[in-house]
């Protein structure tokens, strides 16, 4: 269920085995030759063929498919996560999109298996759901902060990979992308943060205490990659220091994905010019 | 609870009492002296005010604000609920606007009072929610097709108007909208539907069957404006054979209501000084 991958993306997609991030360049452009100017342009005329090809995989949903794309999207604060759904989800029909942001699980969600309320949050036939944060918070922070207790966290990795390969049996491509930036690049995102009024309201003192944590976190997403990297659901790196490349790079996953459905537009199942007679007959007022 | 209208909206505000929507015009552009270059370059220009104003919304959100949008988009099938939304609901952040499209209520949310499965998909504060279709079928269709009981339907106007002044009260400001076509604009739209192959699959017969019913709809519709035009919540028949007019118009009233709330940036609840100085302490790897 895998889909055919572009010169750009295809160096996203990280090997079997054990990661380790710090050899990621995180100021990178693999796969792309050209400039910021290049690589901006390339993004807007991605655009069109974006929105034609969501709009095929909406069409297909309406008459009986079952394809839908769950776009995971994974990084430490203001590795753009939110500015990749602006600037690349932004590209096509918000009616085919849905979005879910996940925060801090409520106790209601607490009182379920980590994996109810990602279940809950999935994108139905035919629409690209994006996950804002997903399910592997419950093996990065969860492991960090130790919010479980260790087995729990092992029990995790192949839970999620027993869930993910039944959403793909079902229908669902599942592209998982870690927004990889460097330290000097968050603390350089979190500074413009305080130095902007605007921007105060996107602060929160609770970055710094999780910065603090950054060694951790690298060991748990290497950790997280490599156990839950499949055939099936393969893991994307991709380097976030560069704006305008995480957003190329997302889009050009995405067209990657809709594109390998090869969807034509859907046969009416009904008699076309049967319809354009009852249609002209049909007289108004 | 109501807005300021600019020129181009105020004349969509219908007037209290009895509305007969064959004295509105369907191809107008009330307010509007321009082309349709000119109104496609006016939405245009529009973007990134509309964008800047919605997530001043969304931080107003995070930061304690009770604000919300409620857009309620009405009209008969082909009417352009689904343009809208692409194209002026699409001009702002994808994160910021959660759609809703309406359907046939399924068994379970015919187990509850009509407005049960409406008030679950009200926008979270800070949010703009958009409801393609809404409780309005419960009063339009469910009046035509008589889906309940005359002493019901009756009910419901009463209740919808309580339920609309406990949500503006909150702090959510409604903008209802009906997408005024004629029936020959109709027909026109959905034979193009059935002489374009790739557009089939957004044909249903059954569109027949409801367009033969137009005077009964128009009928439910005049009824239902004058029954739940409120100064709280006040209705806008918007002209809507012309696609253009009809998406800067509802760009514009988003952009009035936005601009309404004239929302500064949210203060810091944090030291900035302490904060900066911390961000530098901290070292990583």
């Amino acid at each position: 269920m895998s889909f055919p991958l572009s010169d750009l993306t295809k160096p996203l997609r990280v090997a079997s085995g054990p990661v380790d991030l710090s050899t990621i360049e995180t100021d990178a452009a693999p796969g792309f030759d050209g400039s910021k100017k290049d690589g901006e342009s390339a993004l807007l005329a991605l655009g069109p063929q974006l929105a034609d090809l969501q709009e095929r995989l909406f069409a297909d949903g309406k008459s009986g498919g079952r394809r839908s794309v769950l776009l995971v999207l994974q990084g430490m604060d203001t590795s753009g996560k939110g500015g990749t759904l602006r600037s690349t989800v932004g590209l096509v029909d918000p009616q085919g999109v849905r979005i879910t942001s996940f925060k801090a699980p409520t106790p209601e969600e607490l009182s379920h298996d980590f994996l109810w309320r990602i279940t809950r949050a999935l994108p139905p036939v035919g629409l690209i759901g994006v996950f804002d944060r997903s399910h592997y918070e419950d093996v990065l922070i969860a492991r960090v902060r130790s919010l479980a207790p260790p087995e729990e966290i092992e029990r995790r990795y192949d839970a999620i990979n027993a869930w993910e390969a039944e959403l793909v049996a079902e229908g669902t491509t599942i592209i998982k992308c870690m927004l990889h930036i460097s330290a000097a690049e968050q603390q350089e995102r979190l500074l413009a943060r305080l130095d902007d009024e605007t921007k105060h309201w996107k602060y929160n003192p609770g970055d710094v205490d999780e910065r603090e944590l950054w060694p951790a976190y690298q060991e748990a997403y290497e950790v997280a990659i490599e156990r839950t990297h499949t055939e099936v659901a393969p893991w994307h790196v991709v380097p976030a220091d560069k704006k305008w490349y995480r957003n190329l790079a997302i889009g050009t996953l995405l067209h990657d994905t809709l594109r390998s459905y090869d969807l034509g537009w859907p046969k009416a199942d009904f008699d076309v010019a049967h319809e354009r007679q009852r249609l002209l007959d049909a007289s108004v007022r």
